[in-house]
């Protein structure tokens, strides 16, 4: 089993990082622009990208501080993997600690992945920095 | 023992991405502005980003298909690890696979690095595509 890790600093409070990785509006803005999303766990916020439709089951919501997704449908790699965010506070700033674990081998897939994760969170973090994210 | 891994799609030939990340006019467009490199086996490049140093001694070089930099010199957790670029051609596009592994654990360095990297990759990418990248 294998992890895709990222930590980014988001020059803003935990509360607006929160709001933005729970909402449908906020995920919108920079992951899925086609998202059906509740900040409920149970709920299974999905995410479409063209014919890739991935579904989220929300497994944990610890109010601007962790959200946690188990994939119950996605690209065979993905299903039964866990995304996970952690935030922390930090001098009026939030460190996210992104997490996509799970994986039961560094294939391909897995570094293309890594890459594009990367690409997400900055997406995140210029949303939540600026107001603009660049989701796909 | 762990390892970093991206893999992107440049939309050009394998010559033009290895040329971006052999020569010095290549690597301090996409990486560090700072960077001292030489195209050749034992030479050890320097990358310095204020007052972070790396050196990297280039030990192997595969025109168009490989490049391998020991890092030798730099923060105690990549000191000993390896940094790797493979280039696959397919369809006159390079699939670039890289990796930055001998990592002795998955740290906060580590996952910020991770992140880090993703963008160096994505300037590297548009560098190589567009004749502009984004160095530190």
């Amino acid at each position: 089993m294998t992890a895709i890790r990222h930590n980014v600093t988001v020059k803003v409070e935990p509360e607006k990082v929160f709001n933005a990785i729970t909402t449908q509006q906020g995920l919108e803005r920079w992951w899925a622009k086609q998202t059906t999303a509740r900040p409920e766990v149970g709920f299974v916020n999905v995410f479409t990208f063209g014919k890739f439709r991935n579904e989220m089951k929300v497994s944990k919501l610890i109010p601007n501080k962790k959200v946690e997704w188990e994939c119950i449908n996605s690209i065979e790699e993905w299903i039964g993997t866990t995304i996970s965010f952690d935030l922390e506070e930090k001098d009026g700033r939030t460190i996210l600690r992104f997490s996509h674990s799970g994986w039961r081998a560094v294939t391909d897939t897995f570094a293309g992945c890594n890459y594009d994760w990367a690409l997400f969170m900055k997406s995140l973090k210029s949303l939540c920095e600026t107001g603009a994210g660049t989701p796909s």
